[in-house]
């Protein structure tokens, strides 16, 4: 059988750097050039990064990835770099077509060119379009109509892009009428919890449907709110796992595989099922007589990591990559002596370093002396930047000012805060972190233009109960390193109090943070409607109370920092709900609380606000 | 030719009220029955509101929906009301459907019930899914498959929803075929600068295409940042308009017709083009005798609303629903004397009444003598609530705790500012209005946490010039019906400023807003690259600054409070960019400005935030 040894870049671009994401696929194809590799694939959009949301539709940004790829395989063959061949993911389109209602401007495609000799041979347009969650390819891309097959060293090689892999029929099946001999898929599939598992057992269900080996190649690092978590990986056949990348690292994964020959090429097209728009078969010839026989080199097989490494991983990549593609070299975080400010420190300096992230304690008349002591004493654990601006005197000049109340008054303190903060940012250039978990956003539980401050909130997507326990992962994992663990134990195992009043209690508000986290995952990740929840035996007045704050925070949670996403459904633009919205899973039950819009929680201002 | 009387109605549903919505539908099906109809259509999805977005995807919501459909049936019949015919819009789905990666939750469906006799007599889903600009409906809703033909009085009535009649082929096209005498088109479709004339012509060709009359009912009201602008409508197949319903008001729009009798019914299909999935046709048959002949009613034709008319119309409307459907009844705003919060009291009190509207002078030791008169000065005109809160203290003991200069003190006394106005929000109620306008929020030219706190943003969509122009308008207005002006004078005629330094002007930040929105038109409206706006005949440099400052501002205008979308491109759901995004149009000219990322005017903190 014919060999090919193949490389997968699993690298990190950032959307809109043409140049820098140019400059990457030279950097690793030199590289796998260096490594032996007859080939070599980049991620799904690697020159325009990915996702370009409407960028898509912007003329003058499909023109300008049209150009860079151009350049790039001029400058590739100039470098000497003209061998390999380069399956790299690029924005197309047709800038002169005529415009249609509906039909995206422009018609771009989300496409993969192949590079070989200083020349684009090949293009193969993405054929299904992802429409749900975080996706909204149908709105930017027009579904390619062809199958891509390229014949290298006497191996047929077919091409596919991420949903063509998740959808039955479409490049996959017909790779197999194809005679394709390697199918190589380039992703870019951002992390959610556990799908890792999911996208080994597609991939070898798929390279058994294609009758053929299955390169996947995917990004690695943050775009705003999606974190692309690499895992690169190789499967036969069979389903064998010949090798695998790591997860959250860039990565050049280099495996030689035993192909079988090209064996003529006359199927055009093929039954694809219910496929609206069946593929028709392309097909580029490079070389048809095999590779002299050579020794292949082991492959690595990186490991999976655990459940909460691989969220720790997910969330200090997501912060890494936001801090520094939007220019900035530092962050700024209140640390009020809690559990939630706690652990977004310690993640703060795992991705930034120490001497790039600026703590502030901002103790009002109500914080309790733990509460300072606690900060204090994070801040000395991580080495991070402490600072103690007391808030009483802008506080009382408020309070002299204006006659205010109850949550009017507790929500004052937390904008202060926030005012002070971004004072801070202005002044020195730092990023403010916001620190506010899933659950409490979930119910409102935080004050708009007060704690909600910020530009990015690395917990947005992280529930209460995880936070205690990645919280105790980290201080596990430092100790198992030899290090101090980063945060205080007092942190970890007090009270949850958001201090705006003497003796408060998350616990006055809200139910138990194990309960209310049970509650939100049926009600948020499952979807699932009030009468389901009573009949798996949450009380109807838990239930009714729950979902009440949560139908009401919409509009907080719209006006929240981006976060990276974990779960299924986190709060970005996977989720999309009118703040308008008078649907209520269930009516008020007592008399004593008639005003469904009544506030929430005690330092949640009205809603919509 | 047999007769028949439709009546129209034009009315507000709100999101999620199911009985709120069905009660409208008794309401308006009694005065159409009063009226002597023998049909009446409601708009696009009427019981559940538009758009429900992710509401969708809720198996509870969907049997909600269809629970309250058959129960309003029943009603209709209970109430005397069986003998019309009520097309009601309604949200549609098959809750059992097996989950598929790609398909909608339960296959929901955007679907109109035809309702008679106390039952559900045939349903029709809508065939073209819009998936651009503010629509998602890919992404929601499962097409339908059947063209809906019922015969009543002898008459053969064919249905289509909104987008079925912006697309060529499906529905409109096989209501030809089907021999169709009355096309019934049910819309939600918001109100866009301009588009009330395309949707008339629109209307007129299909109706000719169709070859039969067409009715068309659309919604009216505010929903989020959506403004439904009413205007239904009945034209003749020769393209006549027999009837129109004012803008932005309910209605009940009767008119009589003499149709086409019934022909037989044997087509059931009919080749539909290019259309992937074509529509077979289901017939219902109700009643086959044509009515006695009558007399017919004069049809009222209300005129269109000229153009300042219509934005004005279309901003109250979207602020008056907003505040009311979230359980607001009094807004609060920030009164600088300036044109743009000027115009927003005068808007919030044409939608409110003025005892509903509260303004806040919020002097610093920068703000002019004027600042301080025309803000009382527009107070005393409106009849607004008026106060005067002065922030020196409030800085003052900010400026005491923490060292700032520059930016950072000209964004702390906007932040001041916005934590007092939120400050009486929870104290008192009020929903905070944000009075930025549409230049400002696209170069970034604006605090956040300062002055873009707030729940809604009346002039979010209105670009500076047009904001004088509808301040010049209303003033106009009130002249001719013998009222005085709202807006001072001086307000209108002065120089914009910030007022945060001695002596601060918009200009010494941003070019002339005549020449500055002439670019934005280009570069944000039309699309257009930074080439062809140099080729326009804009000067290179000023082409780059305001690119520049679009360009990095994306984080600022995606955490700006709604407001109601006026333009073709709004700054709301209608546009999707990414924050972390390095493309640039134009490289940076000058070696005295090598950061794109500095900030781009004064009161501007560092991009992201």
């Amino acid at each position: 059988m014919p060999q090919l040894r193949i490389a997968l870049a699993q690298v990190d671009p950032t959307v809109g750097d043409l140049e820098g994401n140019a400059e990457h696929v030279l950097t690793q194809t030199r590289a796998a050039t260096d490594r032996g590799a007859h080939l070599v694939a980049f991620p799904e959009m690697q020159l325009t990064g990915y996702p370009v949301e409407d960028l898509a539709l912007r003329a003058s940004f499909v023109d300008a990835s049209r150009a860079a790829l151009d350049a790039l395989a001029v400058e590739l063959a100039g470098q000497g770099l003209g061998e390999i061949l380069v399956v790299v993911g690029y924005l197309d389109g047709s800038v002169g077509d005529a415009a249609r209602l509906g039909r995206p401007k422009g018609s771009p495609q989300n496409a993969a060119a192949l590079i070989h000799g200083g020349q684009v041979v090949a293009r193969y347009a993405k054929h299904h379009l992802p429409n749900y969650g975080v996706f909204d390819e149908a709105r930017y891309f027009v579904p390619g109509t062809h199958l891509q097959v390229v014949r290298l060293h006497g191996v047929d090689v077919a091409v596919a892009i991420c949903e063509d892999l998740w959808q039955d029929g479409g490049p996959v099946a017909l790779s197999r009428e194809a005679g394709a001999g390697l199918l190589v898929v380039i992703n870019g599939s951002p992390y959610e919890r556990g799908k890792n598992e999911g996208r080994v057992s597609l991939a070898r269900r798929r390279a058994g449907e294609a009758g053929c080996p299955l390169a996947y190649v995917n990004m690695v690092g943050g775009q705003d709110e999606l974190v692309f978590d690499g895992g690169s990986l190789v499967v036969a056949p069979d389903g064998e796992l010949l090798a695998r990348s790591p997860q959250f690292e860039a990565d050049l994964l280099v495996v030689d595989l035993d192909l079988a020959a090209a064996s003529g090429g006359d199927v055009e097209s093929a039954d694809q099922g219910e496929d609206p728009s069946p593929l028709t078969i392309n097909r580029t010839i490079l070389s048809e007589t095999p590779l002299t026989p050579y020794e292949s080199v082991k492959p690595v097989i990186a490991p999976h990591l655990e459940d909460r490494a691989e969220v720790y991983g997910a969330i200090v990549t997501g912060l890494r990559d936001y801090v520094r593609k939007n220019g900035f070299r530092s962050v700024v975080l209140g640390l009020s002596g809690g559990i939630d400010s706690a652990l977004t420190a310690a993640i703060a300096v795992d991705a930034l370093g120490a001497r790039n992230v600026y703590g502030v304690s901002l103790p009002s008349s109500y914080s309790s002396e733990h509460s300072k002591s606690d900060a204090a004493e994070l801040a000395e654990r991580t080495g991070l930047a402490y600072q103690v601006v007391p808030i009483a005197p802008m506080v009382d000049a408020f309070l002299a000012s204006l006659e205010l109340t109850g949550l009017a008054e507790e929500n004052l303190q937390a904008r202060v805060r926030g005012t002070t903060l971004m004072a801070l940012s202005n002044q020195h250039g730092h990023l403010v972190l916001a620190t506010g978990n899933k659950s409490e956003l979930s119910v409102g539980y935080s004050t708009m233009y007060g704690d909600a401050v910020g530009g990015f909130a690395p917990l947005k997507d992280v529930p209460k109960t995880d936070v205690w326990e990645l919280s105790r992962w980290r201080n596990r994992v430092a100790l198992e390193r030899g290090e101090a663990p980063p945060i205080p134990e007092a942190s970890i195992t007090k009270e949850p109090s958001a201090e705006l009043r003497p003796g408060q209690l998350d616990t006055d508000s809200l139910p138990d943070y194990k309960l209310l986290d049970d509650v939100l995952d049926d009600y948020v990740e499952q979807d699932r409607g009030s009468a389901e929840l009573v009949a798996d035996g949450f009380a109807p007045e838990l239930v009714e109370r729950v979902l009440r704050m949560v139908d009401i925070a919409e509009y907080k949670r719209r006006q929240y920092p981006p976060g990276p996403k974990i779960s299924v459904k986190g709060f970005g633009r996977d989720r999309r709900l009118p703040i308008t919205n008078r649907w209520r899973e269930v009516a008020p039950a007592t008399a004593s609380d008639p005003d469904p819009d009544a506030p929430a929680s005690p330092h949640h201002p009205l809603p919509p606000q």
